[in-house]
């Protein structure tokens, strides 16, 4: 297997779906339309949608029902940045490589950008109620997990302490926690979503889950590894930008060392507890290699 | 029927369900939580889980299933104004006689908090799957309409074009656009759900949105009046603001008088569509004349 084919194969189509599922730029409001699509087509490695998708089809999913929650996880994903980058948040003006979505549209459409994304994406997966009458439970189970794992319990709530923490030396336990529900939580929905969306089992679901939470820990650490021994130029964004904040990371708290071997154990269990499934999927397991080996 | 009396009952229900789907503060994340609840607490008419609840029961409706709706509609509105109030937006730093919510929490709490209050209100609106397993069909289409009617083909799509023409001279055209969307849009889906959670007939559920939305206009136009002959007492917020702000309203745009009569008369068409549904609420009826005779 080619990986880097592969995943670009995948990576096509992910982004024809974000296409697909962008509203049309029409009426008064044009303007937030024009901003929605600058913030989401600003490419990225969309691991969350490509992660959906490769969960869905690990349990037998073949259809389109997947596609809106696609779209819907990469809208909450790419909000949480647009909002995260504002000028009372990290104050970011640019973000791979481009100017951040308030620098060029101002920073009251970058607020309502992001509100505009977060609304979508629950109004772009509510689409999948009408793809398929007969699958409508699945669909509200999955809008429940999109739901919680994005909110106070997940993504916000990790937000929230990263926010209230800023500037203060942090425990190791905070950290991870902060990490848990900042990155994890979302491409935990992310598996999730697929699995059940495919009709997975509510055991092989919280499994699936378990493997996400390590996932997304260890790409969190390579973000901070990265951080550490990355470039501008291949990253597409400031380096070093945690010690110039002072910022509790994976590596001011364990060394480089002992962060890559964290990321290494944690993706290597993810990957055993994968293939305990007794599902094939060789470019999944390639994929999450790659996410904590990658050098960008 | 003592009209004080009967609003009061029908307020205290509905800060009762407010209170009851508000998150347990607890958890590292306290602070977004504690933040939800003081914006969310702040009083208000609560008009729209109030004209919710009422077209729920107009349709027959009797159940809990429209609580976490009720909750989720004044979840989204607390959202729109939390968002409003920022330094980048109208830079508001008193509503309703308190401090806004930045001003107390900070600028990124504010911000985290209206993120919050939106997402929340969804998982909210999700956990009415779980109530009544028979009624998971309508279910699943009041979040649909909730949904859309908060998004950019309603209540975003209001507020970005009345940010956008910020300081402009607009048209009358272009101010029925903004009021539409900003302000109808949420009103018109606050009746909307009612009606299809009872069980209402599509032509009644279209008949209500018709009805909401001369009700929102008249509101709103409401809204412009008392900015002009309101007190900062009363309003418990500061007056001839739309004039400092030169804004264009409904009173620069036809006057005092003409809009009196405009607001009047929407009202009074919207009584007399919903009495043509031939289903008896003399509350809601005297609910849709205070809206717009109310003096704060």
């Amino acid at each position: 297997m080619n990986f880097n084919e592969e995943y670009q194969k995948r990576l096509d189509i992910v982004e024809a779906v974000l296409r697909e599922y962008l509203p049309e730029q029409t009426g008064r409001q044009k303007l937030i339309m024009e901003a929605m699509e600058y913030s989401l087509m600003a490419g990225g490695k969309r691991i969350r949608p490509m992660l959906m998708r490769e969960s869905y089809q690990l349990f037998g999913g073949n259809g389109r029902i997947i596609e809106p929650f696609m779209a819907a996880i990469e809208m909450i994903h790419t909000y949480s940045l647009v909002h995260d980058d504002l000028p009372a948040m990290d104050n970011d003006e640019y973000r791979r490589g481009r100017k951040t979505t308030h620098v060029v549209y101002g920073e009251d459409i970058g607020i309502l950008a992001g509100d505009a994304l977060l609304n979508y994406a629950f109004e772009t997966a509510c689409t999948a109620f009408d793809m398929d009458p007969s699958r409508i439970r699945p669909v509200s189970r999955a809008l429940q997990i999109l739901a919680k794992k994005a909110g106070i319990y997940g993504m916000i709530g990790g937000q929230t302490v990263d926010v209230k923490e800023s500037g203060n030396r942090i425990s190791g336990e905070t950290l991870n926690f902060i990490y848990r529900l900042k990155t994890s939580a979302l491409i935990e929905s992310s598996v999730m979503i697929g699995a059940v969306l495919a009709g997975a089992s509510d055991k092989e679901v919280s499994l699936m889950e378990e493997i996400a939470g390590r996932v997304g820990l260890a790409f969190q650490i390579q973000d901070d590894i990265l951080d550490v021994t990355g470039t501008k130029e291949k990253l597409g964004k400031p380096v070093r930008s945690d010690e110039k904040n002072e910022k509790t990371t994976y590596v001011t708290w364990r060394g480089l060392e002992a962060s890559r071997e964290e990321a290494s154990r944690l993706t290597e269990e993810a990957i055993g507890a994968l293939k305990s499934l007794g599902r094939e999927d060789r470019f999944l397991v390639e994929l999450l290699r790659w996410l904590v080996y990658r050098e960008k």
